[in-house]
């Protein structure tokens, strides 16, 4: 089989987007410029990215058997870009050219039967299976390093699985299977007046399955923020059969079967399509962005339209730091962005109301916006429009600041608000030690991605020179510090990256060790033969 | 141990209620002439209710032992009170002075270290073991029928971790005992200004455990209506040690382990305590009672507004039975019962919108309403004031329906808004059906509990004339027709009263057999001896 034969576009085997997608020079000069000048920080040149004639792989283990011939690739395009994901120690090693442990092959199945057929040759051949949606992980959830145990691995990429099978216009709901983009099932849901709205950064290249497997969230800042509450029933194809689940708006019946699945990145089986709750595509917004000269001001604020009701679609808190790194900002103020919408009534008297705390906590709140006639496109506009688009050009970035030697990347977490002061200082203090400790110089950002009545999503991101061949040593140094901060002060080690391979020592030390056992247990029940996505989650 | 050491209230043994609590003889005699004169029901004379000297039980099989008699009854009050649930079964045996399957003793743990000790003790002495919370259960969950494959069978109430144990203020949460009766954590929150608004209709005696291990849906009815999403965190304690997961607004880190422990029901362990999110007492309230000629054009108006993101606290549709039946309406109209409240801001802005979308389909709105008027004591008084009050004294009606011949039990399941009419129609048929059959005459009324945006959980109302020493297979009939029904039709076997042992046939059919066998494997994890409730979810 050759890729041309899929009739898809293909993607980059290193980097973000479509091989065809030239990288867009004045941007990428522009974030660069815009990094040295607010940020002080280096640009280097660490040469060009890799070219497929440069990778060399191993030799696969395993042959692709010839019932699978058809549906399957050991091209080595399709296995160096199945051996990563997206984060800064895969871009690091793909950029040094480093394909150390790519998958034998990959399947690419088209058919549920056809997935039945992999998972079985799987088994009874003793080769791990690693399921693969947009390969966005930030994890190294869906990377093939499985360890010498299995005869061999191969990756198993559901994009064919990409339509959105049945909608139920009444009960605002969609069977959509679990290899559709963002962009894909969006575009047919469109015709029906109905969204997912489920915009979160890695949406081009993340898969409703994905998201699924590993409790990604998403556009809303408040209420129903990860995709587990947007789950109606599910449709899972374990090593022994299918687990599905009946569609119900609520169910008190038992333990729930579908929150058993959701979050198990893998490991169980792999999600072929699920019945999604919906919503209209709003018609009502409004958002302003609102500075505030004290960064406890603006959190404490924040905790107040928390605990409101209001549930602003948007309620993102930037620290001074994350507002200069994306323009939202001159350094000096944090800012919030705020953000209505609705598919049925005005929003301005919530934004009025949200507005009115904020200024009562101090925040320097633009007149309109108090007065509930806030601008309806400070999306595309103004420090929240700014903010928007960096967020959105987020990924394509990654590939700029490995050939310019940035260090860059993010941790994220949750806490309690009585944890937050703690864990903020704690960490911000822990990250900025190790990032002057191995890189020099540097910087920690934060900002809230969501937020709780009970608590906030605190995301950072780290900017600092990298030193070209120690990136992985430096980052590690860094990660390790922030990670340990963050369970000191009661955060977890992940509110939506997912714990993958990458997060395992602090998952392993964050979660209670019954449960582990009860989830083994459970694991054995389903995929005796221990191939679903070894080394994720739980030991086989 | 005599009771009066408990220094409690005693409980009945049957019925609703303390023992010192005289039946309030003004409020039967109206329910039962509101029933007569209404819906035509006879009013039968079944004798009196049961006196503790009537009740003759087994001895126990196994004595208390030296090491927990301090803790420990066999008392017959106290192993007759341990006997039943709240249902209509367990009201007609009990009434028939029939306790056949008592504890064999009552545990009162005051702290985990003692509930660690009778675990240890059941576990080595296959003892079976019920966790106890208010004894509210209509499904046999907490009956000790557990068949003759254990040596004994014991139940553990938990009325003594009743404590709110700690607030944390800032972050709008408590770490409460599961022991704890809804009033009694209500009172230990209040001076905090916080409250967990859980009023479901077995709030007097039903505790915070108990809600959690059954899944219980509560006061809102819409958003977060079950109490799933106001856990936090637990401590579970099961046969083989203790699990505690972390306090966190929100987590991405693998299956979530809370999900696994609610809705549980005893299986796997006892919940001893939760951090549990609250909220601030509302200050903001309007309600109304709309009333609808049409049944479905009031239901369309309900899923509208469930789909509008008002999310009113209180969305009830009442059918034109449930209406007479409650006296909130006539028999000839349907009344949509629609509250909001905040403690943030005025609700008049949504109840205008809400009350907009009900006239839209024809709902004779109150004018005041329409103008975001709406009475603020609407609760206490007119047609809603009227079906509050009916809620609240419903647990107490049984003990009068059971001695005047009323057969009157209630079932609830949730479904897809597309799935609806035909469940509605298929249930009403076979239930009215089956009630003829068994009862000659009858009514089957439904009512709304909750709403989501996609779908509703409708709750259905069976009154007939009951056949003194026939009720058990009359309901059995009954039951087994309607719960036919709403598996064909695609609900649930339960929205929120849980499976028990009574639910069982039809959980089974509906749950994914592959998932059964998940949960096994976790049980067996957990609860190597599996002592913990028996026959409850899955077969040891």
């Amino acid at each position: 089989m050759t890729n041309e034969n899929l009739d898809l576009r293909q993607r980059k085997f290193w980097g973000w987007g479509f091989a065809s997608e030239v990288t867009d020079a004045v941007a990428s000069d522009a974030i660069l410029h815009a990094l040295h000048d607010r940020l002080d920080l280096p640009i280097q040149d660490f040469g060009p990215g890799p070219t497929i004639s440069e990778i060399e792989l191993k030799s696969p283990r395993v042959p692709i058997p010839a019932s699978l011939a058809a549906i399957c690739s050991d091209m080595t395009w399709d296995r160096a870009e199945h051996t990563y994901g997206k984060n800064l120690r895969d871009y690091v090693r793909g950029f040094e050219r480093h394909f150390d442990n790519p998958p034998d092959f990959v399947a690419f199945p088209r058919t549920e039967d056809e997935l039945t057929a992999i998972l079985d040759w799987a088994c009874t051949g003793d080769v791990a299976v690693i399921p693969y949606g947009g390969g966005s992980s930030v994890a190294s959830g869906i990377e093939p390093d499985v360890g010498d145990s299995y005869r061999g691995v191969i990756t198993v990429d559901l994009r064919h699985l990409n339509q959105v099978l049945e909608v139920d216009r009444a009960s605002r709901s969609a069977l959509i299977q679990a290899g559709a983009l963002g962009p894909d099932l969006e575009a047919q849901l469109k015709p029906h007046g109905l969204t997912l709205r489920f915009y979160l950064q890695s949406f081009r290249f993340s898969t409703l399955g994905g998201w699924i497997a590993t409790r990604a969230a998403g556009h809303f800042a408040t209420m129903y923020t990860q995709i587990d509450d947007a789950v109606q029933a599910m449709r899972v194809l374990t090593p022994r059969g299918i687990v599905e689940t009946r569609r119900l708006p609520s169910d008190g019946a038992g333990t729930s079967a579908d929150r058993l699945f959701i979050g198990s990145e893998g490991t169980l089986g792999i999600i072929t399509q699920a019945w999604m709750r919906l919503r209209d595509r709003p018609t009502f917004r409004a958002s302003v962005a609102v500075p505030f000269r004290d960064f406890e001001a603006a959190w404490q604020a924040v905790r107040h339209v928390s605990q409101s009701d209001l549930w602003p679609a948007n309620c993102r808190l930037l620290n001074p730091t994350e507002a200069l790194l994306s323009g939202a900002g001159d350094g000096s103020t944090s800012v919030v962005l705020l953000g209505f919408e609705s598919a049925d009534h005005p929003v301005e008297p919530l934004m009025a109301r949200a507005a009115e705390i904020c200024a009562s906590f101090g925040g320097l709140v633009p007149a309109e916006a108090m007065q509930g006639r806030s601008a309806t496109d400070a999306n595309l506009s103004g420090a929240a429009g700014v903010w928007r688009n960096f967020f959105i050009k987020g990924p394509e970035f990654k590939e700029i600041f490995t050939r310019h030697g940035i260090l860059r990347e993010t941790f994220e977490t949750a806490c309690t608000w009585r944890d937050f002061p703690g864990l903020h200082a704690g960490v911000i203090d822990a990250a900025t030690r190790a990032v002057r400790a191995v890189c020099g110089t540097g910087h920690v950002a934060c900002r809230f991605t969501h937020v709780y009545p009970d608590g906030p999503a605190p995301y950072y991101t780290v900017l600092a020179p990298a030193k070209k061949g120690a990136e992985l040593e430096q980052w590690a140094a860094i990660k390790a510090a922030a990670s340990d901060a963050v369970l000191a002060a009661g955060g977890t080690i992940t509110h939506h990256h997912a714990v993958g391979r990458f997060h395992r020592p602090w998952y392993d030390r964050q979660r209670p060790d019954l449960f582990a056992e009860a989830m083994r247990a459970a694991k054995t029940a389903l995929d005796p033969a221990a191939v679903m996505n070894p080394g994720v989650l739980i030991d086989p």
